[in-house]
């Protein structure tokens, strides 16, 4: 195994047809981490890389790492910010050192993987959501502002007396976890799919505007002070995030906002 | 995530304190790979790593990749033949670039990790079982001779136009599936664990001295050729390194190429 090809494999299949997944790395610093990262991904059938501000890109070493995936290093997008990257997306994972907590639950790879894949079954025909999963620096994650933009957590279990997990690897126990679902899990996905009808959901970039009209909404209304934030709108992202607006819940929410804008005025 | 640690981790759980897990990297070429392989183990709670004659070890390179993670490469241990590195273990499974077959069943990452931990909550006290993972080089993988020397196969799916996995990233996601699976599957393997009393498993040494014992009785009584050996011991190799031996029908089986012995001085 490892290395060496052959006719004969038990393949990985993409979680779905309908919904492409987006892995984005957040200023990486070793360009050999972003080479591995794109021969991590096409291994487990995925070619979608984007990068924010890598230090270095593209070089001779991320190509040399890549080792037959420079295809992948050829498509990737650079981004000045993760806001950019993720805009057309509706469902944003941040990868976090920090397991489980009250404030915000966290995922497992697995059940990361089981929550794409069942949503990968709801989607209707013509609905064609992007997943974006997120990696921080090597040195420091992500901040606390990205992980805002982030709908979803999630952390890969570790040793907690050595929890250096390398960027790329972790990109490859994700990917990992992504081609696998459907081949380990299948019946509890398709129960899952069965439950309900889904939406489509609102994409990043609409949650940003939702979000900008919020606050201008609660600052007008005096409710929000901004050089008195107390943590309001970083509260009030949390908990829509962790809701993951349908779009025609978002369309209600702005008409909220536009009434309470309208009765202001009055 | 990735390369931050921090104090609030679900942490692994090394899946057994009375079973111990050996990596055995043969032949490897990129001293990068060794250390990559290090720092993989190390974040998943493993610490025992082998290396069958690699091409530069130690290394400077493999201490970098490594990264804190070189006190496994310390205590890392070098063996000419991997006969010589599995010679104590009970359990030895070789990863392949080949999917299921008839003539051998290939396990994938998580029924590996399933029916690892079954034993080792099925192990008696007292019965500390050496269970190797071995992967093969970077160009071709194991040959055949080494894979004879396992007593099972595990294949990580893979993309078939592409399945050209890092050997560090092997050992990645095989420590990662050996870390997690209490933690994703404690059900499923606890009822296995109920099942049944199981015995002490014979070592690949003991094996080892068995097939030599075998083969030499086997000529003896002519059914044997060694110059026209029609795969004859390879089959029989198979088909015990399946059955997964214990110490006592190994006893049973080496009374009888005795008895066989006796017969023929008669």
């Amino acid at each position: 195994m490892t290395e060496c090809a052959s006719e004969n494999e038990v393949s990985v299949t993409k979680s779905t047809p309908r919904q492409s997944l987006r892995f984005v790395l957040v200023e990486t610093s070793h360009p050999g981490n972003i080479g591995a990262a794109a021969r991590a991904l096409k291994t487990m059938g995925f070619d979608e890389l984007a990068l924010v501000s890598p230090r270095r890109f593209p070089s001779a070493e991320a190509t040399a790492r890549a080792s037959g995936a420079d295809d992948i290093l050829q498509q990737t997008r650079v981004f000045d910010s993760l806001a950019d990257a993720v805009a057309d997306c509706s469902v944003v994972y941040g990868t976090s050192a920090r397991s489980r907590s009250i404030e915000w639950p966290t995922l497992n790879p697995w059940e990361l993987a089981e929550q794409v894949h069942a949503r990968s079954l709801q989607a209707a025909a013509g609905s064609a959501d992007t997943v974006a999963v997120v990696f921080g620096r090597e040195s420091s994650g992500l901040r606390n502002d990205e992980l805002m933009l982030c709908t979803g957590r999630v952390h890969i279990p570790a040793n907690p007396a050595y929890s250096s997990l390398n960027v790329a690897s972790a990109v490859q126990i994700l990917a990992y976890e992504l081609a696998t679902v459907a081949q380990r899990s299948p019946s509890v996905s398709v129960e899952t799919a069965e439950e309900s009808e889904i939406e489509p959901l609102a994409d990043q970039a609409d949650m940003g505007r939702f979000y900008s009209h919020l606050e201008s909404v609660l600052t007008r209304i005096g409710y929000y002070d901004p050089d008195k934030p107390r943590q309001l709108m970083r509260r009030l992202r949390r908990l829509f995030n962790r809701a993951t607006l349908s779009r025609s819940e978002l369309q209600i929410l702005r008409g909220v906002l536009v009434a309470v804008e309208r009765h202001g005025k009055d």
